[in-house]
């Protein structure tokens, strides 16, 4: 009961960092629909490691195969899978986390839920390569989505300390999602690039890693999309971005800053504008009561630094029960935000698919 | 789709502000299980409004009738329904936000979202009020979780820019928890509570509300709880954590601050203590890959500030379809966050409950 | 999870024979609708006890007060709950069911599920007076199902070895689902129901209690509703069915009866009629790959005889570890078909319109 | 919302009859478990096409490929994903389905449901074929229902008009069940074989295809397993046999026969038989309340004619709006109740790892 998410349309996700293949079934499309391939590679490449020195050296063609689901490029209403064969492994890396868990990692939770039954290599499951199957299918929703005019971009919001600017809450253009979505290090200042990497490459000179956070915007919701109390958007959303590995914290709107104010500065007043009721702030991010207002919704999430870093490290010996020093071997990002970028807009796909 | 929770404990809130009477359903109770109803009680009684000035005046007995799943004190296995009915009401008070909604609130989006027909009065079903069911299930679950070890106690971290002291994230006393869990105004340092008094009172003369954090912790866990993925522990907490009213935020262990950090501060190291597996630090909150490692779970949830403010504010008209101002009458709280804390236990007991 | 059902509608059962109130939580209904209440109690009267011979001599007035959910007879949106307070119990009579548990009743295979502490009194949450709270949710669900022209009507197909005739399965007139909804002795033939009535005065004065057998029909369903495999319309009917008591088996269409049958025979040959496609006979029940296809829905439903028989059985006594003889008391019904009639409709409703 | 079974167990099948491929996500397996990869393909070839002249000559080797969960033998925990590739499709026989619906089966209701962007070669999605994976995913669930000593075995009960002997309802040795499991013609009275298959003989010669019944029993379940009214045993399996395809009936015990009997006959008598508790008769099939009461759980299912009959048939033709005749071309069984036998017992396997 782990890998699955949604009640409207139902996502499967399976496969291990090392095992045969990996991929995901998608349960509840409606057929009929087309489905822009092209496109949904082009999310999945955004993904990709091997591409930059931010990212794993590993390389894969994360090509998938669909099974089932689609005729050319028509959704068939059946359950859609695709599958992404794994090809360019090295386990021998992993032998020894067998024994002595990496801080930080799952490797000590999942030895001790599943008995050490569970595929440590590359990360088994809990892997960022299961990340692949969720842009695939966050790709197809995104493109129902947009069918029904409802956009998604993110950006990188800060890596370590270097920040970039946020969205303007009330007014984001077609033309910077459309940026967004078709870059790989996306950025609404691009002039932070520079800065950005500097901050990951000191990380990884010095065999460390570093964290960020990462924004997310989604336009041409109408007002009324939510529910009160538990299926409200702000805790569909949050499931979902907490099904991506790495994330340790959201906040909607202003979020945190919000807790520090006061009512009449936090309350967002509504105003016709052209006709339309909209608010002159957003400080909500879009939502009240757990349900849409017709404004942008906001969100941004807390990844922590990836805990794979070549520095050694204090640790326990589960095999001799003494505490033990590790160094990790293996490929690993030494940031994995940028990555991330395109898997936070899959994941919002997947569940707003679920609320509308 | 709205007001149920769960999977193994399923529960269905119902109920208005100003209807007949609130409650609850808790499906999947164990049989046999005593219940302490006073200490349920106590429980209510944290979060029930009336007692001072950080809260609405409006008095309720808040003394939930058991229809069904218990016999004396002890669990039948039947579904268990509690029902508070709604006596102390004044639905005067709402009539002018049929038509002006209040900015911050969910009027607008209740009205588009249900044409209309929902009960405004008192705010409905979106009212606070309907946490007082919600802090009685989870006054039922942690007692079943406290027969386990599992022990949940929350505190007000901050009002506006006034902070409390934080848990030390490695080490939480049962009888810390224990004070907590019996104070109606729950603060680690109890000195602060004077100045939270007067920031709040400083926002309630100036017609004003003010927002804060709530801390959460959650010691006895053993580690392997959890799933990876969608049903990771932070998921499932953040979604229970979003059905109360107002939370706007919520960040696992250092949470926002890991965003800042390289992989050798954040990595919380292995140590063994006394025979037992623990980490040195506690930036992950309790979680790795979804999943207890067996310290406790800490969250901080952001909670905004009352959107219901005495000021004149700016809004809408819907009848007439212009700008318009409201000055809001009725009975609000100030500030949420103290009568907030003992929610956040609850939901974040019926959220374990199902992971367990 | 035992008494809820549904995702779209969700319908949470709870109560017990003997308790202070019994009731349901009605999740998800769409705003703005309005109900007639008097409809809804007429179909609660048509299953309360208390009538005739055929019935338990245990009267209840069964009034259900609506707690929530509905503002006047508008539905607001949120979840609808009703409750019907106990009033006319004597739990006396059922002390020594806790040692020796009554053949063909869940008094056994209960008291191991909640090792003797759910709450035996009147069958406690296995009564058939749960069943009352159901009629109440059937009757919103099937009047908002009449607002798009879909009807449900069931009769008694048989009471031992007395039968009715049975639906034309290809042609059900308004008018007979008029009258078999307002029948508390539902009849497609009432010539039979001398003979019926017969059967089941014969059993009561034998001590005894004799089975049946309902058909069910629903008509105005548009083709393409269902889903293949696991939520089809079949599956999801029978999971419904198979939640009131004393149902042991659903068929649809011709049933067992098709397993004798020649495909030639089996299949219903479509054709146009009045410009819309049809089926010349309906052996499928309106059914076909677990989608309807436009043809009325027809489905039988056995029902065993009451277990609760006042001649002297057989059964063990748990406290001693012997075999055991036990005579009944209680008032209880000997024939449970008739008030079974709107149940069964009460729960084809229920799973309806969470296929709708 | 369409092909996934299961809360704790989640099963998502996917594929088209003559797509890519089809197969299943299994979800919630424990990690650890062993199994026997031998004793899942074994399953499966009593379930595959192109053995003898009762089934269509497609011939499949429906090897499935593991993708995930598994290393080695071994379970770990994570979602395990098997694909079954496509290879032996013939789909230029299909063409005029597309015009003309053929009588009894989904081609109609999949037409309108899916708006003609359905897969309809090979009957697409609701193509038997699809009930593969459903036997690989049983397969692995009743192994591991074996090691808690549950065993499952069903045997045809009959095909046209002539009947198999039933299961002995109150002791079903496992020799029985042993020889059960491994037939692809499953029957207790081996001497029926004969006689059975010249119906089918009989039918086929005739260019027809004709029906039966499937009775299926489970030893070794614990009395107690099950839920009052939705998530009684009966439901579950009820839901999870409706979605194998052609399945219209579904009886526990005595089914249809308990509504002709009187509560003396009908109620099993409780005994202690060598210090435990048992009935005299198993008229409940081993379900009281919804809940297993220890002795073996038996239900009988019907099964319609293959639709697909050779013969000239009445069907209208969408294109031209008019009455026509088709004449099906294509492979298919005279007579799929042999080939069901082994999918009954997988669908009950994931029933019951769900209720336990």
């Amino acid at each position: 009961m782990s890998s699955t998410y949604g009640e409207k349309i139902k996502i499967s996700v399976f496969g291990e960092s090392h095992g045969n293949g990996i991929g995901v079934v998608i349960d509840g499309l409606s057929a009929g629909a087309e489905i822009d391939i092209e496109g949904v590679l082009a999310q999945m490449k955004r993904r990709a490691p091997g591409r930059d020195k931010t990212a794993t050296p590993r390389k894969e063609s994360d090509l998938p195969e669909v099974l089932s689901g689609m005729l050319g490029n028509t959704l068939t209403g059946a359950p859609l899978c695709a599958v992404i064969k794994n090809t360019n492994t090295k386990s021998g890396d992993y032998s020894n986390l067998l024994e002595c868990p990496r801080p930080g990692h799952s490797d000590y939770t999942a030895f001790v839920k599943y008995g050490g039954a569970n595929d440590i290599r590359g990360g088994g499951h809990f892997s960022g390569r299961i990340t692949a199957p969720l842009v695939f299918a966050g790709a197809i929703c995104r493109q129902l989505l947009e069918k029904r005019g409802i956009k998604i971009a993110a950006h990188i919001k800060s890596i370590g300390c270097v920040n970039d600017s946020g969205f303007d809450p009330t007014e984001i253009s077609d033309e910077l999602i459309g940026r967004l979505n078709s870059s790989s290090f996306a950025l609404i200042d691009e002039n932070r690039e520079e800065a950005m990497r500097a901050e990951v490459e000191s990380a990884r000179t010095a065999l460390d890693s570093v964290g960020g956070t990462i924004e997310c915007a989604v336009t041409g919701l109408t007002p009324g999309i939510g529910e009160p109390m538990f299926d409200g958007v702000e805790g569909e959303i949050a499931k979902a971005v907490f099904g991506v590995p790495a994330v340790k914290g959201i906040e909607f709107g202003k979020g945190f800053e919000l807790a520090k104010m006061r009512g009449s500065q936090s309350n967002d007043p509504f105003v016709y504008k052209d006709g339309r009721i909209v608010t002159e702030t957003n400080n909500c991010g879009g939502i009240l009561g757990g349900i849409t207002n017709g404004m942008p919704v906001i969100f941004t999430a807390a990844i922590k630094p990836t805990p794979s870093i070549a520095q050694k490290q204090k640790t326990v010996n589960l095999k001799t029960g003494k505490n033990a020093e590790l160094e990790i071997k293996g490929r690993h990002d030494p940031c994995i935000v940028p990555r991330a970028v395109p898997v936070i807009e899959a994941v919002t796909a997947i569940a707003l698919i679920n609320l509308i």
